[in-house]
């Protein structure tokens, strides 16, 4: 792992992920770049002093030079440095699980995706809410037909933790690397979730938007980043949609919400509930399916207890684990691609999220002019 | 009445919500301009043959010049004829309640406005769903500063009827009175339903967007009008929102749904189940605010029934019906408008509506331009 | 109409159910046997004084008498004049809407039923809960197969209004009718609302207990009757089943909720979501139907206007005012009963609800013993 | 780990929870009573041949021989195995972690207790429910006063799987070890899952019922123990209660709700949304407490991510392994039991629930009399 020392949340999460279903040894890291608190955090978790690094270029040659070395990196950065640690490992023949967005900008993303591609590694990127059960299985029906053609996309994804007094104050907007450009990549909200929802909508619709038209906004005084973002899309296939984004939405905790209406039937997803998946057929009523009962090859790969027993978050990221280690024991024994494994999101998905990114940013600069993505 | 023959769905809406609080007494109609389907309409509701007009103006002149002539009339004809048959009844000096849109363009609806206000009539707009106690609720709860300043508002009105199979049809698209311009104006769903969301979201927050952006589109092969609109929308006060409304979205019934979100909480109406409104608090757990439990003048003035007796479309209907009356009462003892009345939506609300369809029209025709509203 | 006076509640409720679907005239009352009072609410609905009767009895003879007598009188007074009111007018040969519980003894309601037999007399009770489409429409299922075999049935009616802190004085114990066993019969909240409980889990089931087994409980400290009743229940085919009633249970409003579980699946109806009914199979996950949507004659009969316009319970009184209206009609024109009406709740229902009391209350004071219903 | 072989589904559950906070090392197993089956379960989950055991008994020994034996062991065989495993383990000196119920009887339970207390050896009792941080929360509110004194206790726990076409056939009733009266002990769905709600209901509302009333049931034909069970409650402070538990409940996955209504304030839990608590205070609206918002030590102790983020059963599972291994990590060190694990079940739960099983069973067989608990 790079990234993650003591106190960072999105290390512990990840390291969690890793056990949950025993496929992963955790056995170096660089969690800081400072010495003593990358000793201290790799302490902290039982790790060889011997294998806590300070630097990541190090810990990628020392661990390529073992014959016990990491088969995979786990890296947990602000977003400036995913490009940087990636290539580092990648470069050392070593597998990636990563982090979003892929990167600080679309030529960063998409020279790592020719490199994965030309050392033939797995990149995973963690966009955790694909490995909901329910969010495979949305994804499986619409591929199988059950809504008809698309005609609507509608995601959200709102937070209220900007709208804090403590996030309002000066000392927040200029300690936190979120808020900073030269760390966090040219925008904010957009970078932080506002991908996740983009991803997530062509995840499960299996369409991506030609066009889109957008505008940032910064409700906080003083914030050089959007920490609100809405956008108007439009589909190849006529389809139209709409994506929000905020971390400004008073009361709201972590609601990604996304609803997908087809010529047949309609289906909507909310991360809050995510053993549910709602089915509604055109001038029909509504099926509340279940995980656990939905019967679906995809569905089925990524749960673990019966229906009524209910997975969370922790299990969904841990899905990207297990089927990157999936990805990975087929790589190391030259063997293709699990099919199993087809929905995990890449480096791919990373690349498509950085062209987001910029379609938005032009489109805003230009007044919200209809842009190509 | 005029309008609301045999078979017309708002019609005998009309007169349910007329009948509920036991304020007016059903006299004379304007039912259909065919004579013996007036006639028969006429009967069919025991109305004196007498007062079956097939004329409006004659009806207009005629309970006019009677003794015992209606003090209010009802419009619920095709939206092109709302302001000719206003108009007629507002020279007559008989009060009006109208069905939304006010008219098919601005200016018809400006010189209504102007009309109602040189002949000192009550005009009341049936934008129903501020009949409902708990929206009533909503705006007194804004009004009183309780989710501080509003920088987010999200409105949505989305229905699939237009979706089914058999309007898909060239027969429907020419022979329904919504997908023809000369009738409907110059939009379609955007005044049917459009109009109801953007009102709505305005009676609850309190302010008014000064800029739009809109898309509008037609799914439905042949269609005239739009059957879906989007809208991006910015206020005077640095808050953004977005409006949608669909009547292609799958397996929607009448799903009208507003949130706002202000500096100290967000509020969210499903009118679906209008007898309750969520109010969650910035970093808080949302609360199920029902409608009887609430303490409020606005919610209390606007409901019949104790909590957990839930009221319905007809009952929020009702209420306009029984604002309307109060203030008619009022106007004919010379008495100013009752405060407890001030939620009845009125002609100014429809030319604001007007305002607003024409915004949308110019946004779209420029590419989805930010236009001044 | 006897009783009803300025102020009641049930009163209006009925007046406004009697209006909504225009079935009605209100032309005569005693709406109490204080003679002041009579005449005032009588010219605040504006009934003719001279027919602003004082005793019922009177009203019953001079109703009979008049040419243009009322067809049909509506009882709301307290539950121990509900026999001698609905005797009076069933000898009058007028047709009777009684509010529930029926009578205050079991030989009480008996001996209104064979009067009503006896007269060949409209008898309608007003168990409201029935008149719901979405109630209709779960009876017609299980009625059809739908569910399968009846294995389980699961009732609740809570309520908290009891425990308010003014509830809790001896001036209310002491007033209020509901607390008087003269006056309200037997039993106290098992006659109020366990009624319409144990009503409605027949209505849907289809099928009734043969034993039960019950324990009351008054928590409100001198109170004479229960506030809480709890009931095990037995059937004839094996199913199981339990009833629990209470008007101190804190936070409820007016929480009447029925599981019916057979063999193939389950159905769900919660009265404060009147507008959808859960089905679920067996193994499988949970279908929402709701009003307007579903496909079926007993629905359709009782609802007014599209899906997504939610209907409550005023619209379900107007059902059973209605319901009754087709049967005075056909009556009077010595017709059958309607079949559309067969879902009306009739003086039968009323007695298997004294029924119903009688087996509470021996089995209660048999130390909660099983006793044959 | 005793039982758990390759296919048991609890025993993996146990693993995931012991992983998930990496406070447990999984080094032996007694997996299966047959050699070849062990070995294989052993190996699926890289255990050391050497410490994979056939004979319980020989495990205990040879690890409490070890210098690297096992702190504690997971018991996770059928019932009737409980309380010899757990003795072999405790008088090895080893920490217990049993699935419940405890024994197969009361004597069992107590003699274990006693074992317990006398070798001061922890012993967790995985009542897993008790896991979820808004389970604890409610706890936490109950003891601090937010709701008053308890009045009403409403638990249910309902399942559907026992209704499946293949759960009703001989076969199935033969094999399976929950029909076995030896294995499961003298009740089956009442044990199974009945205990689950009753010792969610003591442990949120802090009291226990002084005496019960049960009636035990069997839908399934030729089956010997019940599937179906329903309680009625009388706690010594006056407060009443209903439990029922069904493993016939068409379409219910894991239902387990509780609502504790007091004097003050009512709370509902519902297993299938572990991520909120619904209060409600009398005569008011409800809330909506979330996991992650609410302040409170006990949620705070029993969480990992923040709100938004829903955590499921195997976190709640995972709690338990926590606290028990703060519990044994304080032992070892000789220090008290730590506070913030007071929330963990122990083998006093497990004693309660067995005297619980007798009183259902006495009950029922006395033709459903009440009696002591």
């Amino acid at each position: 792992m790079v990234g993650g020392g003591a106190g960072a949340f999105i290390g512990a999460v990840h390291r969690i992920a890793a056990r949950l279903d025993d496929c992963y040894e955790f056995v170096a890291g660089a969690l800081s770049s400072d010495p003593g608190r990358a000793l201290a955090s790799g302490a902290a978790i039982r790790l060889d002093p011997a294998r806590c690094y300070t630097d990541y270029r190090e810990m990628a040659h020392a661990e390529a030079a073992r014959e016990d070395g990491i088969d995979v990196v786990a890296i947990v950065t602000p977003n400036h440095l995913h490009a940087p640690v990636a290539t580092a490992f990648l470069e050392a023949g070593i597998h990636v699980i990563c982090d979003k967005p892929l990167a600080i900008s679309t030529a960063e993303g998409e020279a790592l995706a020719a490199l994965a591609r030309r050392h033939n590694r797995v990149f995973a990127l963690t966009h955790t809410y694909t490995g909901y059960p329910m969010v495979r299985h949305a994804r499986e029906l619409v591929a199988s037909g059950a809504i008809g053609d698309v005609r609507l996309v509608q995601v959200e994804y709102a937070q209220d933790w900007m709208a804090e007094a403590d996030k309002q104050s000066d000392a927040f907007q200029h300690s936190d690397w979120h808020n900073d450009p030269h760390r966090a990549g040219p925008t904010g909200c957009t970078s932080d979730i506002g991908t996740h929802a983009f991803h997530l909508a062509g995840y499960v619709s299996g369409i991506r938007p030609s066009e889109l038209l957008a505008e940032l906004h910064a409700f906080t005084p003083g914030r050089m980043l959007d920490d609100h973002v809405q956008v108007m899309l439009r589909y190849p296939n006529g389809a139209r949609g709409m994506l929000w984004s905020s971390q400004m939405a008073t009361g709201c905790e972590n609601a990604l919400k996304l609803r997908v209406f087809g010529s047949k039937a309609a289906l909507a997803f909310d991360q809050e509930s995510p053993n549910e998946l709602w089915l509604t057929p055109q001038g029909g009523s509504g099926q509340r399916l279940t995980r656990g009962r939905v019967r679906g090859a995809a569905a089925e790969h990524a749960t673990r207890v019966p229906s009524g027993h209910p997975e969370g978050y922790l299990e969904a990221f841990a899905q990207l684990y297990r089927d990157a280690a999936a990805r990975i024991h087929a790589a190391t024994a030259g063997q293709p691609v699990p099919e199993a494994t087809a929905g995990l999101p890449t480096v791919d998905d990373g690349v498509a999220g950085m062209r987001f990114i910029d379609a938005v940013l032009a489109s805003h600069r230009a007044g919200s002019r209809w842009t190509a993505l």
